[in-house]
């Protein structure tokens, strides 16, 4: 008789849905291999459902434990959800950045939770999606590593830019082909402005154990960003930017140096993101398309780093990086921890 | 009161030794986080105290479960210590590739025992040591997608080699200046005849679910080895081998291609490793001195493969890998499962 784990799920958008069916396309092998069931009990859109304290108060009456519950939205106001989930017994997966993100206090009293309730909570997909990154630098932490510097091009929309500048292509033909591509947020200057990748940065500085705020990361956007005027308007005057754009690549160029949009991370710095000038033989200036790489230079791993890199975003990976850590979740269960009935 | 996890562990050697310092500095911060104390209940040379069966029977007397068995040796013949370990309850990680690496029978008969006992058979380092590499593989496989190829350069030392023949530098200086860096085995032979490579091959393979035995590893040495002759003879004449290096480095190079010591494992075609000609732009043309790269191209992963690269050996990350590994294990006993007793 397999154990069953009931996943509560919400969001059901283009992460969601495919989460759902690799999960699905998944069960009888996890059943063969873990003996564990996965009964996906519940999968709500966020925006046409009960609200999800409700629907986690459903679960908890109407299915057996243990209860694992799928944050797959983008949506905000999610963290005390995501504790009360905790509490509930539940463990959590998310793919949502925005608890991770907001008030420290916030991610405090989720990791407090879980610690109290003793559950999985488990985000690796929100940095860098399937690549194993969170899991790569709580294993540098845990083993007793010390970060020195975590260095890298967490977007894959901006590097997909800064791709196409080193080859000559102007600001607003580039940004074009991205959108082409489906490579960016339907108003681009979510991407532009830096803030996705500043959350990532905030989300990888706490993991490795800095009590960083939002207001700690010094944030340059890849393009002025003026929130004021319609979208239509911003992308009809992207072409403003050509110039000053070529012209910064043009003279790195020159010096052998590439621009990326970096991120960094590092103990006594702070966290800041921003266009830099890279050596174009380093990880960070070979990076091409839309890719992402995360650079860890630490106590052991000085003299060379340790490098994953990689597509960094997509709704395939992103939820194989979700059920990655599902997976997590099933195999202590299949061991007899974690909230599993007894044997 | 924290739980005790036993540790019993053979080998002290560099690696060895330095596993046991880094849980020690590490023990008082995991009983604070965890509620685990690591409690190294016996460290034994492989040479100088009873056998490995012995110390096993010995520690599942004498010491409170839950127990993990570390093997930190590089010995032959421990194949059934493992399966013996784990079938007495014991989790097991392992620095050791031999019992991975040798009949696929002792493979399965290990893989077997681990999931009969419920039990924990952990052995990243012994594939690019503290690199995600195993931990990768396991989460591609679980969520359902499909490997198409590994590639990567596996040995630190032959990419060493590689990267001064790039340089124009003489087989025979480059080997010697490995020598003097600590890079090669006392007998430079062990790493030029690929075996260590081949064995690394094998145990991807085998996690990535392809039956292969030893026999199924194509492999070219880096140059030809006679096994008969002295190794100060063999050392002496190094020199035979710099001149068709140098051409045949030189010719790669005229069309844009570097010389690598690859690896390949790909369901259908089996595996492979050998020197082989890259283009010098690709993630194992790049690869500069003694770094690993490990490339997974997938079905999820395939316009941009997944790559995770640096340092892939040395006591002090192979340690750190064994450390993680063992966190793991931690992890699980926290929550109450893996031989746990009940709280």
């Amino acid at each position: 008789m397999p154990r069953t784990l009931s996943i509560v799920q919400i969001g059901r958008g283009q992460v969601g849905s495919r989460l759902v069916a690799q999960v699905d396309a998944a069960r009888a092998a996890v059943i063969e291999e873990w003996g564990v069931d996965l009964r996906q009990a519940m999968v709500a859109g966020r925006d046409d459902g009960p609200d999800p304290g409700a629907i986690l108060e459903r679960a908890a009456r109407t299915t057996p434990p243990p209860r694992l519950f799928v944050d797959a939205t983008a949506a905000e106001g999610m963290a005390p959800v995501h504790r009360q989930a905790l509490l509930a017994g539940f463990h959590v997966v998310t793919c949502n950045k925005k608890p991770l993100a907001g008030p420290l206090a916030d991610y405090d009293a989720i990791q407090s939770a879980a610690r109290t309730a003793g559950r999985f909570y488990l985000f690796e997909v929100t940095v860098g999606a399937g690549l194993p990154v969170i899991a790569t630098l709580r294993d540098l932490r845990d083993t007793g590593d010390r970060v020195a510097t975590i260095e890298g091009c967490f977007s894959g929309t901006l590097n997909f830019l800064c791709t196409a500048l080193d080859a000559d292509q102007p600001f607003s033909e580039a940004l074009r082909a991205a959108r082409d591509r489906g490579f960016t947020e339907p108003d681009p200057r979510d991407d532009l402005d830096g803030q996705d990748v500043a959350r990532k940065a905030i989300i990888l500085a706490r993991a490795a154990g800095l009590p960083v705020e939002a207001a700690d990361v010094r944030r340059e956007p890849f393009v002025p960003v003026d929130r004021g005027e319609e979208r239509e308007g911003f992308l009809r005057r992207a072409g403003d930017h050509d110039f000053a754009l070529r012209e910064r690549v043009r003279a790195a160029a020159s010096r052998g140096l590439r621009l990326r949009y970096v991120a960094r991370v590092a103990p006594g710095e702070g966290c800041r993101a921003g266009l830099t000038e890279v050596p174009d033989d380093s990880p960070l200036g070979r990076l091409a398309g839309p890719e992402n790489v995360f650079v860890f230079t630490t106590g052991r791993y000085h003299h060379h780093p340790l490098v994953v890199s990689g597509p960094g975003a997509g709704p395939e990976v992103t939820a194989a990086g979700a059920f990655a850590d599902l997976m997590t979740v099933v195999r202590a269960v299949a061991r007899g921890g974690n909230g599993a009935p007894e044997a």
